[in-house]
């Protein structure tokens, strides 16, 4: 398309901006219009190339705001390319409305909602990495293994469809950023572009360069990026031949950045680099004005995206093709009742094996292979295991993207850091992403590492993740089995494992379903042939005890095993304890918990005293989703038992003791209870 | 010192280094080893100037180890210094010792922990900035205010003291470390250093960049930093000479940046530069050969550290000395009944107010001062306002920083960012940091700007951080009071503050205790003449009513208002509802919680029914909190009302009936309870 028809239509969607903003009485018009230019050249000058009527198409160029506070900007494209109507740009915001404040998934053109700041570039990341899977040729998909200082550039085939992300100023401040802007050069992702909206304004005050596109310039270029500037970015002339460089300069090795200088609220003599125009739309009034001050503006006129153009010489590669098919070798079928293993280890292990048969799950990793015994996973993954190093936004902004684009990542770190990126994982949940959460070294019982190693707050953390899955398996067998599950639901799952060995107290023929529990009674274990369990206390003689001597002690993780013994210990003493593993934490075993407690063949009155045990703060783990289950249920008593005090170095078991959820802690408290 | 001495004391430290963590049995030994020569020059070559012996003087360098695994080495270097003993060393990782895994506050030499990487330069920011308010004539301090694009250098003055922070290589990946590189010369921060250990190996793999030093010193310098190379670290006559450069550019207008070449395990053979040894302690065999390579050791020898020089121009200030005194004006005292302001703006005006009594406060704002009626605080307040952009990580850091030097840091944002420092938060806690969180735009109640603006994790967020305060004020009384409470409070405390403006309910007498609560019963609304109630259905009524229609709705922050518009229709019923403002979700009113649920004057029977209602995700806010009053309490049934849909861009009203915690939602479930 010649210039003076995007002349135009920038013209039109001004138009739109103002006309959306001022109905909707909300929304950010200032921070819409100092991208028209930047947007509309993009879309509509043959630089965009995406089949809009199938968006599945995996040549598809993509484009992602992360300032999506210019949602304005972004619908009106949409309109301007004819897919959304003028009646439907005046819903925008309203509760009925697809286009919300922010983009979000509701609208079909969405690739990521976004609207916290900073996340959008480490999400094209992901995309653009997750696109070179599975539109790259092999050689292409193994630069990504060059680890020798930032490697050399190989020209990216045209196959290869570009991620396109819409930066502000504001947002360069977010560390988040610059995770992203390393990660991509140090992998040569070559098929990510940034266009960076310099309008010097921020919400409050200026940036903290207002408009030396130089300073941005040197830093994206001494993180290995390539960069155009334009001086002018409300001259279409300069934004198209910037757009020119930038497609000489892609697929060359390093991603590319196009500065712009910019007004916010350009065009609008009343809006026009003025403060204190932020996230307002304009009054009647002014909006009149505004409107006159367009002028003639052709309502008719539509521009044409142009259609990706598959490469010839290169086939798009199915998902399964550049994945070699080994026979998937269940590595769990080699723990035996008894053995010892880190579920950290059992976790690794069944990685490793369940790649071979799901063939779209990747692996994030952040510097922690030798903790979770993922190395064995990276031999055996290589095109499908990226490391990502220490950082820990980036890493769930590009699972994000990845997930977007139909794999399943796993994100792998230590419980205590996945609340680096929390925000991130907030935004996931709004993605609908189809992200595995894998957290180790949870809580105390990590030992001598001390109080800032220790996940004590994970579980709380995405039990509040909307839709969320939260398990937390004791042992190898059901951690194996976890993984699978975590893989076949969709959506996001975290699993919690720990840093010591536990024996294997499960069969490998027991299932596992998220939302499920396993009762474990004295005759049970002695059925099993529990070592622990000597024969003369199995249940038969409960039969004659009074109900009032039982008690349910609910445990997950490391503290299920502090529990069995402290069954057996109050078994000896004529007290019955039925142990519940919880290792579904979220969604929780409602069923099961609450059958426990009405009468039954067993148990001739309902049972009122229930102890919960975890290795995890006080609040928000798996006592209080047991409160939840309990809430409405009266007669029943539920205690609580968890980490309270700062914990120290030491060992574990020192540190299960000080915490009071060891054994001993756990029959002191049901004694103190059956008084 | 002498350089052979200082060669001396690197042997030594060394020697305590091996046999501390082989005596614990696990330690980050190599990790140590590489910056031995680093840190010996710096606190005994005469650089680092601090009182060991006054722990408080403000003009004592400090030094803060980033990488918080070297702890064997920090903790050698006071043993080194004749400040702890060899027996002590040995306690290592041992339950009972303040020599902890990672650095923790129960050894005295540290600063604040640290072990969750990238987050030591943030903190060394805020004390490096603390220290310039502290110590610094005003002319230097105002130097912050330059908002030009980076300030021009000035010198600084001597009395200023320096923060060291000794960061690794694996770290810079972390996008706080860059948070806080970008702000420190954006400030003109010029006593900080940052001491980069470049010793090539990260905890699983090679780094990044490995030993190119070239590619830390062109980002640092990029980023406004000035950078000395030393391109052999462990060669101590290049090290001192670094430091005597870093003494030339410090005080300059930037901050310093030493960058050095070193080997992971450095000194050992079997160590050096070796894979595979990250966070492990020589066996026994390998130990003996290490001590017989070290050779003599000098088990006598101790270090000097230099005292700080108190420049003679220059007193050291008070807190007070900085600070306008005027009047403290108190704001809320124009709140009247019936009045209508949003929470935030309570908040703000408040801060502001408040200044003038506690000088100490400082707030740390991102890029939010507009949304939070701050820029007054910011215009009343210039030396105590710090405009920290869009960074909400760094934030953090620098906030713990401030207070671990007596500062009592606001850091003000959007409730929902406050997900983006979780992990900062976390560490905070450990550091025992004296901060107060100012969160806004708190719920699905914000409206239009849709889900990603909305904070509706923090709740969770803030009660799962050890010892911390979680308050959720209605009305501007209760905010304004509430915000003196926090200030009075040392601790952690979050305040969580609403978009719409709330009609004010309570007298400005009235108090608002942390861990308090208010009830509102159709009489009590009635006496203080609430237009919402009539008079007829006051509560003397009440009494001959049959308790079995007796509900306690639980409310909080924008709920409140459903909860008292629920009040008056079920009372128009011959329901009594009671309804409880519980502002105080952590520490949670229990007494007053638990009263309510027992036969008294006015409740001839216990009441059962309670309803919890919030603008929060269902999992860990108010209603978890009421859970776990209520959790052994028998006959009590709770209800819990909460965000469980996504939510939509749309009018606040709108949001809160599509969630089910709209006035109508409480009716309904209150009727469906009581059939």
């Amino acid at each position: 398309m010649n210039i003076n028809t995007i002349q135009k239509l920038t013209k039109l969607i001004r138009y739109y901006i103002l006309t959306m903003t001022t109905t909707a009485g909300s929304g950010h018009t200032t921070s819409s219009l100092s991208a028209v230019e930047l947007m509309t050249a993009l879309m509509f000058g043959g630089f965009f190339r995406t089949d809009l009527s199938n968006r599945q198409n995996p040549t598809n160029d993509r484009l992602i705001f992360s300032k999506g506070h210019a949602s304005p900007l972004f619908y009106s494209l949409y309109a301007a390319a004819g897919k959304i109507s003028m009646d439907e740009l005046l819903q925008y915001r309203k509760f009925s409305s697809p286009l919300e404040g922010h983009p979000t998934l509701e609208f079909p053109y969405t690739e990521a909602p976004t609207g916290s700041l900073g996340q959008g570039l480490p999400i094209g990341l992901g995309m653009a990495m997750a696109l070179r899977q599975l539109t790259g040729p092999a050689a292409h998909v193994s630069q990504r293994y060059d680890t020798s200082p930032v490697g050399t550039p190989r020209s990216r085939h045209p196959s290869i469809p570009i991620v396109y992300v819409l930066l502000g100023d504001g947002e360069m401040a977010e560390g988040s950023v610059w995770e992203a802007i390393q990660a991509a050069s140090y992998n040569n992702v070559d098929n990510l572009v940034a266009v960076l909206d310099v309008n010097r304004l921020g919400q409050s005050q200026p940036t903290m360069f207002e408009h030396h596109l130089d300073e941005y310039k040197k830093r994206f270029e001494v993180f290995g990026w390539k960069t155009v500037i334009v001086k002018n970015g409300h001259d279409l002339s300069q934004v198209v031949t910037a757009y020119k460089a930038m497609q000489k300069l892609s697929g060359h090795g390093k991603p590319v950045a196009i500065i712009a200088k910019t007004f916010k609220g350009y065009g609008i003599k009343s809006l026009q680099d003025k403060d204190n125009w932020h996230g307002k739309p304009l009054p009647k009034d002014l909006y009149d004005q505004a409107i006159k001050e367009l002028g003639n503006v052709d309502m008719k006129i539509r521009g044409e995206v142009k259609k990706p153009v598959l490469s010839s010489k290169y086939q798009v590669s199915s998902m399964k093709k550049n994945i070699p098919n080994k026979k998937y070798v269940i590595r769990n079928t080699i723990y035996k009742f008894g053995d010892s293993i880190a579920t950290r280890q059992a976790a690794g292990d069944a990685l490793t094996s369940l790649m071979y048969t799901y063939t779209n799950v990747v692996v994030l990793d952040g510097d922690v292979k030798n903790s979770l015994f993922t190395e064995t996973t990276q031999r055996e993954h290589r095109e499908r295991y990226f490391e990502m190093f220490i950082a820990e936004q980036n890493m769930t902004g590009t699972a994000i993207g990845f997930s977007r684009r139909g794999f399943i990542p796993f994100m792998t770190t230590f419980s205590a850091f996945m609340t680096r990126a929390y925000d991130q994982i907030r935004m996931a949940a709004l993605a609908k992403a189809n992200i595995k959460f894998l957290g180790s070294h949870a809580g105390v019982s990590i030992g001598e590492d001390g109080a800032s190693q220790m996940g004590l707050e994970d579980l709380s953390m995405f039990r509040s993740i909307w839709g969320s899955s939260v398990l937390y398996p004791a042992d190898g067998v059901s951690t194996a089995k976890l993984m699978e599950e975590m893989i076949k639901k969709p959506g996001i799952s975290y699993i919690r494992v720990a840093r010591p060995t536990t024996s294997v107290i499960y069969d490998e023929k027991e299932e596992f379903p998220i939302g499920g529990s396993k009762l474990h009674t004295l005759s049970s274990r002695a059925k099993r042939g529990d070592p622990g369990v000597g024969s003369g206390i199995a249940s038969p003689a409960s039969r004659d005890r009074n109900d009032n001597k039982k008690v349910i002690i609910i445990a997950a993780g490391i503290t299920l095993y502090e529990a069995l013994k402290a069954q057996e210990e109050l078994g000896k003493e004529g007290i019955e304890a039925i142990v519940v593993d919880c290792y579904s934490i979220k969604p929780i075993d409602k069923k099961t918990l609450i059958d426990l407690i009405k009468p039954s063949t067993t148990n001739y009155q309902p049972i009122t005293n229930i102890i919960t045990v975890e290795d995890h703060w006080f609040e928000g783990g798996l006592g209080d989703a047991v409160l939840n289950v309990y809430a409405t249920e009266q007669k029943v008593k539920v205690y609580k038992l968890a980490v309270t005090k700062l914990p120290h170095s030491g060992k574990p078991a020192e540190l299960l003791e000080y915490e009071g959820i060891s054994t001993k802690g756990i029959v002191s408290k049901v004694k103190e209870i059956l008084q």
